[in-house]
Parts: C-alpha cells; sequence; structure tokens
C-alpha cells in the first residue's frame, strides 16, 4: 500500500547515512559596542534548507547558524552563534566532517568594539571605526589537513560579475564547489523563498533553475550524496 | 452585570479620546552596501508596548516603526521604515500630534552606503566607510513651531552614567521628558520583556520600579493622559 510503501522509504537508509555534515547558515552580528553591530541581509532560509535536505538523505549534520528567525530543522544538530569567530570556532568543533556547506553570510571585516555605547560628541562628530579582518571560515575548512571534509561547499553572494566572482572565489578560497547567485535587492534572493543558483566545480559552469530554497537544497543534497558516493564507498 | 460594565467600560470615551499620538519603536537599520547594514539590539518591545497602552486610553495613534519581528498592534497605524532618514519622514507626516513618544533606538550615524557589494581585496584591506551624522528626530520633533506637540517624550538608552547623560540629553534635544534606562547586556533590557526606567522631567527625576514593558507603557500612558489634560482640556 502507499503507507507501507512511505515507511518502507523513510525506513530505508538514505544514501548519506553513516556521513557527517556541516552546515553554516544566516547571517553574523559583529558588535560595535554594547547596542550596535554590523549584520547583513541573509535570512538563512537557504542554509537551513541544505542542512534539512542532508538529514533527509541520511545525514548527521550540525548546523552552526547565524542570528535568524527561523525554527530549528528537525533532526538536526543547532549551534546558534553571533560573530564570525563564534561561528568559526563552532565548526572547528563539530569536524570531522564528510561535507561542509557553508552557506552563511559571514562578515568578512569586524570592528574592535567598544566596551560602552559610543556617544555622539556635541559638535556630532562621526566615530572612528577601526576594522579587522575576521577568519575565512570557507577558506579555513578548505585548507588541506587531515580534518578537511571530502567536498568542501562555499556560497558567493554577489551583486555584479556573478559568476566571474564566483570562479574566482572558488580558486582564492580552495574550496570544491561555489554555489553563485545574484543578490541584488531586484531579485529577491535575501529574505525570499527562491534562489537562482549557479554551481561552479572543476569541471565547469551549470546553471540551475529558479527554484524554491528547499527544491534547491534537495538538488545539492543529491549532487552531494552522488559526489560522496564517487570517491569513497560509504560505511556500512 | 459584569458583561454590561465590560461594555460600558468599553465604551467609553478614555482620557485620550480625541488626541492624537505619534510612537516611534524599534531599531533602525543604516546600508553600508547592498548586503550589509549596521543595526541595534532595540527588539521594539518597550515602543510598540506604548503604542498599544495610548490606543488603549482612547488616542488615535501612528507608530512609525524600524525592522522589528513583532506583531502590529490593534487598532494602531504602523508605518514601517528601515532608516533614520525614513524614520523622520514618516514622523513629519505622522504630525500633527498632541504627544510624541520616542522610544526607537535611531541611528546617529549612517554609512556613506556603496551601491555595490564592498569586495574584500587580495591583502584584506579593511574597507574605509565614511559617516555622516544622521538627522536627530527626537531634536526635531521637540524644536519650537506650529507644529510641536504640546508634550514631546524621548527615550535614553545608555550603558553608564545612565541619570546624568538622560538629564543632559533632555536638556540638549529640547524635549519634555526622557525615559531614562540602563541597556548594560547584563540588564536583558534589550529584547528583554521587562524595563526599569527612571522619568526625567523638568521636575526632576522619579525611579519606576522594574516592570513588565506593558506595565511600564500602561504608567507612561496615564502620566501622558495626566499631563495633556492639566495643560489643555481634551477636544469634545
Amino acid at each position: 500500500t502507499a503507507v507501507e510503501g512511505f515507511f518502507a522509504r523513510a525506513a530505508a537508509p538514505g544514501p548519506l547515512a553513516g556521513r557527517r555534515a556541516l552546515v553554516t547558515s544566516g547571517p553574523t552580528h559583529e558588535a560595535i559596542d554594547p547596542v550596535r553591530y554590523i549584520a547583513n541581509r541573509s535570512s538563512g532560509k537557504q542554509g537551513h534548507a541544505i542542512a534539512a535536505a542532508l538529514t533527509a538523505l541520511g545525514a548527521e549534520v550540525t548546523l552552526v547558524s547565524g542570528p535568524v528567525a527561523l525554527d530549528d530543522p528537525d533532526g538536526v544538530r543547532v549551534i546558534r552563534v553571533e560573530s564570525a569567530r563564534e561561528m568559526l570556532e563552532a565548526c572547528r568543533a563539530a569536524l570531522p566532517a564528510d561535507v561542509a556547506v557553508c552557506a552563511a553570510a559571514v562578515a568578512d571585516w569586524r570592528v574592535e568594539a567598544a566596551g560602552q555605547k559610543i556617544k555622539k560628541t556635541a559638535e556630532g562628530a562621526a566615530p572612528s571605526l577601526s576594522f579587522t579582518e575576521n577568519p575565512d571560515i570557507l577558506a579555513t575548512l578548505s585548507a588541506a589537513g587531515p580534518e578537511r571534509p571530502a567536498l568542501v561547499v562555499g556560497f558567493a553572494a554577489e551583486t555584479e560579475n556573478v559568476l566571474d566572482h564566483a570562479a574566482a572565489k572558488r580558486a582564492r578560497k580552495g574550496c570544491d564547489w561555489i554555489l553563485a547567485n545574484d543578490v541584488s535587492p531586484a531579485t529577491g534572493t535575501f529574505g525570499g523563498d527562491r534562489n537562482t543558483l549557479h554551481l561552479i566545480t572543476a569541471d565547469g559552469m551549470e546553471d540551475w533553475p529558479t527554484l524554491d530554497k528547499a527544491d534547491a537544497a534537495a538538488r545539492l543534497a543529491d549532487r552531494i550524496a552522488h559526489a560522496l558516493t564517487a570517491t569513497a564507498a560509504a560505511p556500512a
């Protein structure tokens, strides 16, 4: 019957059974002082959908998420962080993993945060903020070493020259795949429910149709399952 | 009967019937580029509660709110904005008003926003951000003129020397009352459900107990109703 078929499928081990996955999602918040911070428009919808899709294929998933207004996906271990440095620490603690998908929009820079609220001066002089480069989570996870996941996937959120920037980012970071998307305000990608992605691998570039973020996540999870199966036998 | 008493009370005009109130709430978001922005930790809970409390006393309330994760209070006209400049424009459009309560945490500065996403350079040089002072909404509404509300109330969210800073702010902005609160992270005020306020008027300073934000709002609305009744007869 249909019901028996459903339970048979649900009980069958998925293609990622026995695999560990690490997914990052959402924005990071970088404190300027106790009340102000720098954020970005990532909603976390795509990253959370990827964590759910990998779980559906049987993977044991750790989701490291910046501040988002989303429910935790079922069956996923969720670690909540605020800053890029906290996100990197949580990612390191989640290793080893067979695959890492870095979907979070991590702040490139942080501010040397003030301990007290920065006051406006009488003449309204603007504050002088000193910026420091944040750790590069995608490059760190992509670096060769015993803990490098077999497959590291990054995102390139761009507003211009999307594919050129994304291909250059893949080479620069040392990751295996990059998913490029155009996040210009007109596309509605940030915060929206749909995404138009381009998958860039060592073999070239593949345009995906505009998909619901859940469908884009399922497509990526399938590709990941095939890639991991091709590179090594799944554990029994 | 109890039910008749309820309807009699609900139907009775409140002490602020015929009065117009303007309330600001929440943070502002100031764009750095199409994906990044500067925000602050205001949840909007206190401002939204004040809008609801003034409505409960019969006022016609316009709530100008930055980005928050709250439902619109019942019976309140809500104008949603992002930046300080948008908030000021919406406040101006909402005048005339008998009372203005500026509970929003407005960014003092904005960044000269870039039209495209600011790229990391090869050597990771930090971006140079140019800051410009934002319009001062509380001072603008407090400035003498035919559209000045009879009563202008500001908030002073501070992390040190709370009362000194708040009293100085009242004098500097030209508003009638300041509600001072300590928003140090340890207090849990930002994002929390309780608030410890100090009301600073021309007559001095009054410590309020720690209250649910709804109760603090009701107390403020009562004070506003008394002040407006004392200064002028309510319209028939």
